[in-house]
């Protein structure tokens, strides 16, 4: 193994769901759907399976699903890309971001996350060989402090990883804290990697705020998300890189090379669905039954005495732990059979999580129930 | 763009699909079928999509698949791999390529090629900052030279590329031949990375051997394989790499952060296909219909004056093209409707392949019979 890689080690969701399995607990701690996609979706499926759609997409995409993303990106949030130019389809956002990172970073450039953060980004830039510089925020709120935001920057910083809504924190940025990253992006000639996969996940009042929709950040932002979270899909492997045509052509020379393309079939049934999704109210739906999975998750953590912050967006919920996280974590999983992810998977400085730890609520409400007894010791 | 990078042009077949279609060209360019897959397969596939496989799958794959692949590589080939520490699934044999170079070369290490070689492998070592040295082999056996493939090594090589059956030269290698590169890799403490993506498609008295059944080769072996030339389904991207387990658990670690896992649903359907192909005869029907394919396109090549070489394995036929190759082909899709990938793509020095040009015939017969009839200017 190449030195630079010595770092990466198993995945925390890998190591809890493998805890998880092994103790027979509920699985709040891997971010995936315990329910079905919806059926539509698998018809379109099956439907592209036996009608051809199944060799070689194009590399960049289907034109199909590279149309359905861009009127979606039009319709929804006012920012037009052009599908042969500025849209990439890849392998879910996971290889979006590798191939965004690949283009981008060489040995000994910089790249700047914000805590807690989703572990692919720092791991990706490991393995460019380049070198990560850490801005946290804290529970509850997890509010980015562009003080200490611009201090991070230096003259190597070369890209600035977002994620909005935010995995695990659930804070949405606003424009203005865009704009103020924009500003500074320029200023260091960097670029944002905004990682959108929860876009339709946003709750209450909140709007989610598409990157490259703020004045002065759309030429230097490449915008990552995903079929996996807005479809229940998370194995479909079915994501896309939005960036204005020289980043795209970045991101899809090495696409090519990684992956060469996406799965055609499920491509296909994505692009249906994207395109049909506004009009039939499905992502309404969708919004409306992830509030109330929220809402009950968050009302048995209460009872059970953890002091949980309410997310604006995605599907965690972030909550204090009364002693170490990974210790309680697993005295959780083994004796009362709810596993979720300690808090200092989410930090580089490992202390800043110490005293959290994140419950997944993208479950049934049957399966949120029957860990809410649990957590309650009522089971 | 990375430094590094710049390098990588658009892959020479996607450019060639889009000049066909520009064209209205029968593509025997691109090496995909324009056929179905097997039914059953595609039955399997959706069966697992409606029985909650649509999210991740672990990251080193479907239980199941992993077994299924360990399965058949002991009942087919006589070598033993384990599942659990020497089986990963990837996102098609591109993915784990891709991975098992991040995972091996550092900036400077060097990779051994052999031309005429398969575009990707000179592509990925760049992308990771390696060098290439290449070995060439000619029309029309296109045997692998061993006093200039020792000759090649050098204390920095750390991979050398083999592939058999060949793309595009249609050559196995032998026993002999493994082993000699294998004592080399010893010597220099080298891997061998065999991409066997055309194992099922081998011809006349021809049998695939497996790189890792050969004495000494296992443990510095890591082989490649996919579903994708196999059954049929080039775009559902589910490839794997067998390799003893500290090679497994480097490439793993890379895997996670690169696609995390392959799509799952069609993961599940390979499993099923690849347990039953042996008993169902379907590997044996696969190789009689390829090889009357073969024939086809040969004999069509001769009539129409291309001397062919008649390819051991692999969906591909090399031929001597009257021309310097990039115009002859040109000529070809623009004149004739049919389109080839010219010889040079297959050489890093071009001249070696300027007089060659290469037809797939993974195609319909029907499809081979009216590209024949084109060639022939019969039509
Ligand atoms: C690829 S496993 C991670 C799933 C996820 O998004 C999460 O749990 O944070
Ligand atoms: C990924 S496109 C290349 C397909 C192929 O294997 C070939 O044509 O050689």
């Amino acid at each position: 193994l190449r030195p630079s890689l010595q770092s990466l080690g198993t995945s925390v969701f890998t190591r809890l769901t493998q805890l998880a399995n092994q103790h027979g607990a509920i699985n709040l701690a891997q971010g995936f759907p315990d329910f079905d996609p919806p059926a539509t979706l698998l018809d379109a499926a099956d439907d592209a399976m036996r009608h051809q759609f199944n060799q070689y997409a194009p590399s960049p995409g289907l034109p199909a699903l590279r149309t359905a993303i861009a009127e979606h990106s039009r319709r929804r949030y006012g920012v037009d890309y052009d599908p042969d130019t500025e849209v990439t389809v890849t392998v879910g956002a996971t290889e979006g971001i590798w191939a965004a990172v690949t283009a981008l970073i060489s040995p000994g450039d910089e790249a700047i996350v914000v805590e807690p953060f989703y572990e692919t980004y720092p791991a990706v830039v490991a393995a460019a060989g380049g070198v990560v510089r850490y801005v946290p925020t804290t529970f509850p709120d997890f509010r980015l402090d562009l003080d200490r935001l611009a201090a991070a920057f230096t003259s190597r910083t070369r890209l600035v990883f977002l994620n909005s809504p935010n995995n695990p924190g659930g804070a949405l940025l606003t424009a203005e804290e865009f704009a103020a990253v924009a500003a500074l992006a320029d200023r260091y000639d960097a670029y944002l990697l905004c990682d959108e996969t929860y876009e339709h996940l946003v709750y209450d009042a909140a709007a989610h705020l598409r990157a490259s929709a703020v004045p002065g950040c759309r030429d230097r932002t490449m915008v990552v998300s995903s079929a996996s979270k807005t479809f229940s899909v998370t194995g479909w492997r079915v994501g896309w890189v939005l960036a204005p045509p020289p980043l795209t052509d970045a991101v899809r020379r090495v696409h090519q090379f990684i992956t060469f393309a996406a799965p055609t079939p499920l491509q296909q049934a994505v692009a249906t669905a994207l395109s049909t999704g506004a009009d039939s109210g499905y992502f309404g739906a969708l919004r409306a039954e992830y509030t109330e999975r929220r809402d009950v998750l968050i009302d048995y953590l209460d009872r059970a005495g953890l002091p949980a912050a309410r997310p604006a967006g995605a599907f965690f919920v972030m909550a204090r732990c009364p002693d170490d996280d990974e210790r309680w974590v697993t005295e959780l999983i083994r004796g009362a059979g709810v596993a979720a992810i300690p808090g200092s998977a989410f930090y580089h400085d490992r202390s800043g999580g110490r005293d959290l730890v994140r419950f997944a609520f993208c479950k049934q409400l049957s399966t949120l129930h029957a860990a809410g007894a649990r957590l309650m010791g009522k089971e």
